[in-house]
């Protein structure tokens, strides 16, 4: 069986990894371009970022969560996967209202300021409350994709594809992010996000911070070497500028947080595109008979690599379909 | 004669520029490295940033910004002077306070909120009070440089100048910025100063503004072509590092002054080293038999680019000290 997978970002990736690993015959088609994972903070929020959203996505998110461990380590280098845990934190009572009801719903203790403090001691005294979800975790996403690469050499191939017609396989995996809307006809859109990478000694943080800053929503995740990225706007744009509102937003959100932040190099300012679908969860199996999809990953393609990669290659070369894919079916929206 | 100057920023460049209009045979010595000037936003504030100088710092201003005109006319091509004029601004009653005093003694008259969005419809409605100074206009430094670099084509020497023993010439002026230390001994020190660029559609803005929020001193340069220069952070520092609180600092008060700026590209963030003497006035003359100097400019490199290039030509090339020279004296903190 020859597969070929379009798209050589982190889902594309880790499809073609699982694939091989069953002996499977794959080539990525790749078009060289960064894709949302070299922006992405990597943050894997099982519960977080699925408040407003469906019960069957939570479960998805639930299982690729499990799923990160073996995956990253399964790698065989370091790529950042740390289970520090998260703090969730709210600056202002406004900010506490916001958060509480969340916190509640995952029946995770408030913490004082000083409880908070001891934690992360270069946490803002002005933080009124918070909360420690060691759950929610963060690999680095750059990291996995280098180490999927290096796991996939000979299998990648720089080419754009223009069309489906033109790939020579017998089974075709489309990961293309948001391309994936210009080569199916499925609605997917870019959902603008920029994103900061601030540097500085190692050390000022430990854990992930995901806040509440009046009124804004922003997370702090700090790597090893020192980097700490910040996220992210969430803009319904497709341009790819970085703006003085977007870097403000983030940067005073950042400092009102851990002060100490102001002397950090700003070191990269980026934008990614999000590919968002009309429900924000993914699309996940069959289009037709030659044709699988796995894209519209929106905010969690990070999280969601693992078990996309369990359920698509487990259709794609066991003819297996998961119950839970079911959900997902990418014709939904027909 | 053969005279080398070493240093080939904008103070050397003109320099060069008005001996070989006096018929001098010279060569700049230029290490290849971008100056305070490619940071400079070229603002041309005779009286702007002497009020807490000299009198004679402020004669040599006001000269200087007599000879712009026909400086950037003598280059022959579009180096961006404008004379539309900057408007002064003062955000809260605090910043009022703060700029009342120096606005009187030009005697500008004050501006209500009304009449400065007349002259600048973009201007946030909060700003409480400012004046219109017609007399103080831009520049773009970088187009100046490389005006004058066409001009002296041939004549620069890419060279690092580690000693002035090294340097062949009759007579080897130094105008090397914050490296006049190193080679002269001289008491001139970096000020970090951080620089951000950014780019929208044209026409947003058409004066200098020059303002102090919140207690910030900000300006914002409007070139025609859409770029807006935003500076600057005024720090003690010599590490080259744009951090988090710099641009923090800058788009804040940006944003502050000009709300739709928020949608402006952030283009560039730089950051550069003005060259500080103990009393922040430049030092202008000889040194000793073979060796002149010019440098130690500070913050007004680029407004005393030509008055220090015809002061300079005129004692190397004619061997007449003009009685200002008197108090720049290189050798006056001995």
């Amino acid at each position: 069986m020859s597969v070929a997978i379009v798209g050589g970002g982190i889902i594309g990736l880790a499809i073609a990894w699982r694939l091989v690993q069953r002996g499977v015959d794959v080539t990525v088609l790749d078009d060289g371009e960064t894709g949302a994972w070299h922006v992405a903070a990597g943050m894997l929020h099982p519960g977080g970022e699925s408040a407003f959203e469906g019960p069957a996505l939570g479960v998805l998110m639930n299982r690729s969560a499990g799923l990160w461990p073996d995956f990253a380590a399964g790698l065989g280098v370091d790529v950042g996967y740390d289970g520090t845990g998260t703090l969730g934190l709210a600056l202002t009572a406004d900010d506490v209202a916001e958060r509480a009801r969340w916190w509640a719903r995952q029946k995770l203790p408030v913490l004082r300021p000083s409880e908070l403090r001891e934690r992360e001691p270069a946490l803002s005294p002005r933080i009124r409350a918070g909360v420690h979800a060691p759950g929610e975790r963060q690999v680095d996403p750059r990291r996995v994709v280098a180490a999927l690469r290096d796991r996939l050499a000979g299998r990648i191939v720089a080419k754009r594809v223009e069309s489906l017609d033109e790939v020579q396989a017998g089974t075709v995996v489309v990961a293309a992010g948001c391309g994936t809307a210009r080569l199916t006809g499925l609605p997917i859109r870019p959902v603008k996000g920029q994103v900061l990478r601030l540097r500085g000694e190692p050390g000022l943080l430990r854990h992930v911070l995901d806040a509440t800053v009046d009124g804004r929503e922003v997370y702090l995740v700090p790597r090893a070497d020192g980097e700490i990225v910040v996220g992210a706007t969430q803009e319904e744009r497709t341009d790819a500028t970085v703006t003085a509102g977007g870097v403000l937003d983030l940067l005073r959100a950042a400092v009102d947080l851990v002060p100490q932040l102001a002397e950090h190099e700003l070191a990269e300012t980026t934008v990614g595109h999000r590919p968002g679908t009309p429900d924000n969860a993914p699309l996940l199996g069959r289009l037709d008979d030659r044709v699988v999809v796995a894209a519209g990953h929106h905010r969690n393609g990070v999280l969601l690599a693992p078990v996309t990669a369990e359920l698509i290659a487990g259709l794609v070369a066991d003819g297996v379909a998961d119950p839970l894919l079911a959900e997902f079916a990418p014709g939904r929206f027909r």
